[in-house]
């Protein structure tokens, strides 16, 4: 033994192997990648519409907040001040807010304490995957392809994702009849499906209402979970009833995010999770014992602006992001516009066509990797998102992700000009 | 199968371990009984002091980081909303702030970049097993008793913990290099050794100055990794320095909380991780890589508060607390006082006399249980912590834990006079 014998120790083979997954260290490259080339028109990011933002609104949402603790909860200066600086429970201050939100914009009747809010839809999923992730055996099914972060909870709790097919109606059920046989064919206990049904990230497709019937069906009678993320779902043109508001039988865990349709600063998301378990009241309560074990509970502060936008907007999101829902709803338009205008009838190039959410998937009849995305930023100052980054670089070769959300009717002009610079310059 | 065969099959028993072990268990059956008994005087809560909390320091905290970014970092109007409403960099947007703060507070010399702010220091503990714990033979060495945040967080990350003695001058560096060895015996790989060396919970006991001078050479001269956890190291009548600041060989991992010293509400903390992994850049690097998969990034909002507190302290938490640090020493010295009043001289009943922190333990000769803790509640009025919960039930069982955090004077002589009648009445 040496003194320096820890340095030495300290090497990426000795550490959890999640952050040796290609998967996620692929994902890390693209983001530094995608950030050499800030100048580039960027239709890789995720991330939402920027122009109503506004600082004051952050002041304005604490103080009715504040507001509601006195009015509606009658508590003292002392018991707001309290509830803002103090450590709060570990479900959330503001779950009832929640499931009022929830019944309102989504017709989801959930009890206040089915609701476990959380930093972020991302931890939502964290603690449900370690929750349900009790032995070798357990695996979990999604669609390929699919949200980066449900792989990343997954890598972290040695929970196997087992792919199922995935069309322009969602997860194929089909396909899921026929996953949940091989997995009980290898001794393998399915324990959920993830699924996005409204304008998944990356696809940007939706399921309509009979293969959400069908869906349902089938997790009931085998009687796995349904892990249903809805991130996205507020702006469609069309709004759909999501799995939850379906739901009789206790089938469906519903992961909510205020990152789209709230504020990304404030890293509010919630897991709702109404079942029975057995000897442990509802899975939500055992969701928040895992999250006192995790990260305490999420800052009040935080849900007091989440709380904030709510109160002020009646309960209603789709009311809070009428402006939101416009500009992403015209992006969207713009885009399949564009990319008719500039590709269309071009051989091997096509796109789906989403009626909502962030993300457009093109392909084309050539191989898509970040060599290509590097060409696209270096030459033709263009950025997407090769989709092979959401199939753990198992599929997707040929795809792209294109974004709308942070974009100007101008940058989606110009964008798509180069990017079909880049394309036709390969047919 | 049957539609209903999912509601039987969530049960406790198909739920990941951590939710069925008896150390979170009891955990959360003790703050139930707490729960129950509101009107008595509480020794058991270590929640921060609240006569100072104000609402007007969110907003006031929220505008000066604002103005931070606009003087410091010449942000326009838009990247200054864009920072705090934005997602932002996963290793936290005040890490150099924070940086600044253990200069000058601590003497600790970090690079801002080996720093990761985290969903309070319950999340950066998480960070680092998840990071270390790679595969079965793993395990973690810690005192006993310890910190049930720290049993939590190796229980989420199926990581054994070793006990290694503890007295009043904290681990015990000799016991420690027979864990070390014992460990090496048994083919175990010991990734680190959690300690906290000022005032540490739930003993009240801190480390002098050889000792801690003995720890680091014993880990460094066995590669292991110190895990440092520093929550109450300002409330003390002397400061000592912390592992880390007496570290020179990357042995130190630092758990930073400001939960105590800047607000629980905020729920911010931090790891400061300048060790070099083989292969992977700082290890700070790979707990970033993690906590994208966990929390994607701490709240912007939250962090421009703890922000806003250290700027405009001049980055010192010391001068932030000047009052805090008074209350909580002379709640102390008080305590300590009307222990030696009523139970001074009692045959078999002591206590340790820490000089700084939120606890005390007392020792009794009889067993101190949770039912103890009811008839407490119930025919004295009075509540306390059986230590017992911090050895995961495997010891502590003639000892208490008091806390002197959020009492007031009169408290202190009322509470210790009840349960000086508790205990008088036991001997």
């Amino acid at each position: 033994m040496d003194s320096y014998g820890l340095s030495t120790q300290l090497s990426m083979e000795t550490l959890h192997g999640s952050l040796n997954d290609p998967a996620i260290s692929s994902m890390n490259l693209l983001n530094e990648l995608i950030d050499e080339y800030p100048v580039a028109i960027s239709m890789a990011a995720g991330r939402p519409y920027e122009e109503f933002f506004d600082i004051r609104l952050i002041h304005e949402y604490l103080d009715a907040y504040c507001e509601h603790l006195r009015r509606d909860r009658k508590l003292d200066e002392a018991g707001v001040t309290r509830t803002l600086f103090q450590y709060g429970t570990t479900k959330g201050v503001i779950a009832d807010l929640v499931a009022r939100n929830l019944a309102e914009d989504e017709g989801i009747k959930a009890a206040p304490e089915s609701v476990v809010v959380t930093v972020g839809a991302q931890e939502a999923m964290f603690l449900v995957l370690r929750t349900l992730r009790a032995a070798e055996h357990d695996v979990l099914l999604a669609p390929a392809p699919t949200y980066v972060g449900l792989t990343g909870a997954a890598l972290l709790t040695d929970t196997p994702v087992w792919p199922v097919r995935s069309t322009e109606n969602g997860i194929d059920p089909d396909d899921l009849v026929l996953q949940l046989k091989r997995a009980d064919e290898q001794g393998k206990r399915v324990r959920a499906c993830y699924v996005t049904p409204n304008f998944a990230n990356p696809t940007g497709t939706s399921m309509d209402l009979p293969a959400r019937h069908r869906l349902l069906e089938v997790a009931e009678a085998n009687g796995i979970l349904l892990l249903e993320d809805n991130a996205y779902g507020l702006f469609g043109a069309e709004r759909l009833p999501t799995l939850k508001a379906l739901d009789r039988s206790g089938t469906v865990v519903y992961i909510g995010s205020f990152a789209k349709t709230g504020m990304p600063g404030a890293r509010v998301g919630y897991a709702v999770a109404d079942q029975q378990v057995a000897g442990g009241g509802l899975l939500a309560d055992q969701l928040s014992k895992l999250k006192g074990m995790l990260t305490v509970n999420t800052s009040p502060i935080a849900q007091a602006v989440i709380a904030g936008k709510l109160l002020l907007n009646d309960f209603s999101l789709t009311k809070a992001n009428a402006r939101e829902i416009a500009v992403y709803q015209r992006n969207l338009r713009l885009m399949l516009g564009e990319l008719e205008r500039r590709l269309g009838g071009r051989a091997g190039v096509r796109w789906n066509t989403p009626t909502g959410g962030f993300f457009v998937t093109v392909t084309v009849p050539f191989t898509v990797d970040d060599d290509l995305l590097a060409v696209a930023a270096r030459d033709h100052g263009v950025l997407f998102t090769p989709m092979h980054h959401f199939y753990g670089g198992k599929g997707g070769f040929n795809q792209l992700r294109l974004s709308i959300s942070l974009l100007t009717p101008e940058l989606i002009e110009e964008g798509v000009s180069r990017l079909a610079a880049l394309i036709t310059a390969r047919l």
